[in-house]
């Protein structure tokens, strides 16, 4: 017979995968005796890894790997050298892996590392990531996982992230202050953590100064070029255009500029534009980019550091954890009043 | 009594590490006798890893290692990509190591790697690696490497590289043809190959038109970005400055932007810049930037199928096989008439 995994297991206990995992890791949070029934049904079924196991295991890959949804970012390469001065002066590998934003990918991965050939994993999920039963079955296995940038707030661990709200919020006041009235936003995923916070900041600041939040204004992008500016030149074309964007990611931002190209639109006097973006030519852009960098550097090497330190003491479970870092808004020609 | 390695090996032999390893691997370049007089030291000084031991290995870790000198390069990101494709394909994993282009750093990598916990090796060289013997020794191992780009030509294999030479002759050629009399030259190392065969091309260009090669216009910059905006500025506030520059590497010709952005000095008015790069900006940049576009993704492709060729047929050592692909100029504004 088939041995059940995390996902079955929950499914014929009729709870959720998150509650399965923590039974099984003997949280706090579940009462004494659902952990009993969960833990007969898992040895019933046969459901392996041991959980116990995880907690014996004795970490020597000297190896951890993170887990980036794309290269082609300078975000993802600041936060790997964050991370790699830790690892380097603990006399580590860090092993980078790339989903190219893609949940199947980024499952293959996992799986792939649960045998213990790393003895911790970073990462920021793919943007198209809604199950994490992956996930919960790496930390079940005994390998302990740390979040940045783009968490899941449902595994119990250490998340690291900046201040996504705040930080969308003063952009768009930026944009609001310098005379913008109708601001859309270009969003890059509907479920990403850090997505709907930006763009609840983006709404709450429009919601301050009294400013419409039309849905024809808010862009749903993906990971696909092709689609992002099609979608993008339509905004631009349509009768009710903007006269600001803000984008929840450096690329859409890049696509504006070439669709502000093509259409012959100025930037900034005829669209002001601003992102989250850490990239190096930023300022050299034709205009200059207005945008929120992040401490990429910093949430990279704060993961590292909160997964040692766990290492250190030969834990393999990491208790909840929301490590907050600040962005900074960085003024450029193209929010120009 | 410690083991010797291949270095040690060499000295006492009296002959180039090279010709120990190709005479360990049973090189048809090395004479009968030389060969046994190789061996037989190799044993008594009881030298491992035993080569034969390599051609036995079992090929199973289903990771193939990628050491580039810097992450924070479309060039190096892209050929990553292209090599993942294709390790994807085969179903094996890619773990990309950084070097920091530091010589040291990719000595530690590689003997990390030399346990088996990879196949084989894909790399491009550190800027300052002048001696090969740990490239040898991961060989002897039975670990096939294969490069691209910074090539070493010392080490018997496969290498990738672009049409160097001539794509720098047309990169120059193009400056001459738009009017640019005095050309600069921004190295970015004196032992790489790859900057030895473009200041070739440079310097044959000039020479075809008859324009000086002066001392003072080659430009010895190295990875410490400091140094180079300093030697950058140098140049261009210097009685005999230059009315073009054509840097050997992407960030070098980002450096240059910087300063003449300080100099108040107009691209491509009163200097014209061109430079290697796969930068995605390229064309956003302010004036937009005439680049040399290698095929960083085919690059990257190509050296993981010549890999994979030789390790599905349980090959350990590749012959010598130099690919040259061909780059593309990209003519923009920075050095428009």
């Amino acid at each position: 017979m088939a041995k059940v995994n995390l996902k079955e297991l929950a499914q014929v206990l009729n709870v959720s995968i998150s509650t399965v995992s923590k039974a099984l890791r003997g949280s706090y949070e579940i009462g004494e005796t659902t952990k009993q029934r969960i833990v007969a049904k898992a040895e019933e079924l046969g459901y392996t890894p041991n959980p116990y196991a995880g907690f014996l295991r004795n970490h020597k890959s000297k190896n951890i790997a993170l887990i980036v949804p794309e290269l082609n970012n300078n975000f993802f390469i600041q936060a790997i050298s964050g991370a790699e001065s830790v690892t380097r002066s603990k006399d580590y590998h860090l092993l980078v892996y790339c989903t190219h934003d893609d949940a199947e990918q980024e499952k293959k991965i996992i799986h792939h590392l649960q045998n213990g050939r790393v003895d911790g994993v970073i990462m920021s999920l793919s943007s198209n990531t809604t199950d994490y039963s992956h996930l919960n079955e790496l930390q079940l296995s005994g390998i302990p996982i740390v979040f940045f940038d783009r968490i899941a707030y449902e595994i119990e661990t250490a998340k690291i992230t900046t201040d996504d709200f705040v930080s969308a919020f003063n952009a768009t006041e930026h944009l609001i202050l310098n005379g913008c009235k109708k601001i859309a936003y270009l969003s890059v995923s509907k479920s990403l953590s850090i997505d709907l916070k930006r763009k609840q900041g983006y709404l709450e600041a429009l919601n301050k100064y009294n400013l419409p939040a039309k849905n024809e204004w808010i862009i749903q992008c993906n990971n696909e070029e092709k689609n992002n500016l099609k979608k993008i030149k339509q905004l631009l074309q349509s009768t009710h255009k903007p006269d600001a964007i803000f984008a929840s990611v450096e690329q859409l931002a890049l696509n504006t500029y070439y669709v502000c190209k093509e259409l012959a639109i100025n930037i900034p006097k005829q669209l002001k534009l601003i992102c989250f973006s850490n990239l190096q030519t930023a300022p050299l852009l034709n205009p200059s980019l207005t945008t929120i960098q992040q401490p990429a550097f910093n949430m990279g090497e704060q993961a590292a550091l909160i997964l040692f330190k766990h290492l250190d003491k030969k834990r393999t479970s990491i208790p909840n954890e929301h490590v907050i870092l600040k962005s900074t808004l960085v003024v450029r020609d193209s929010t120009k009043k």
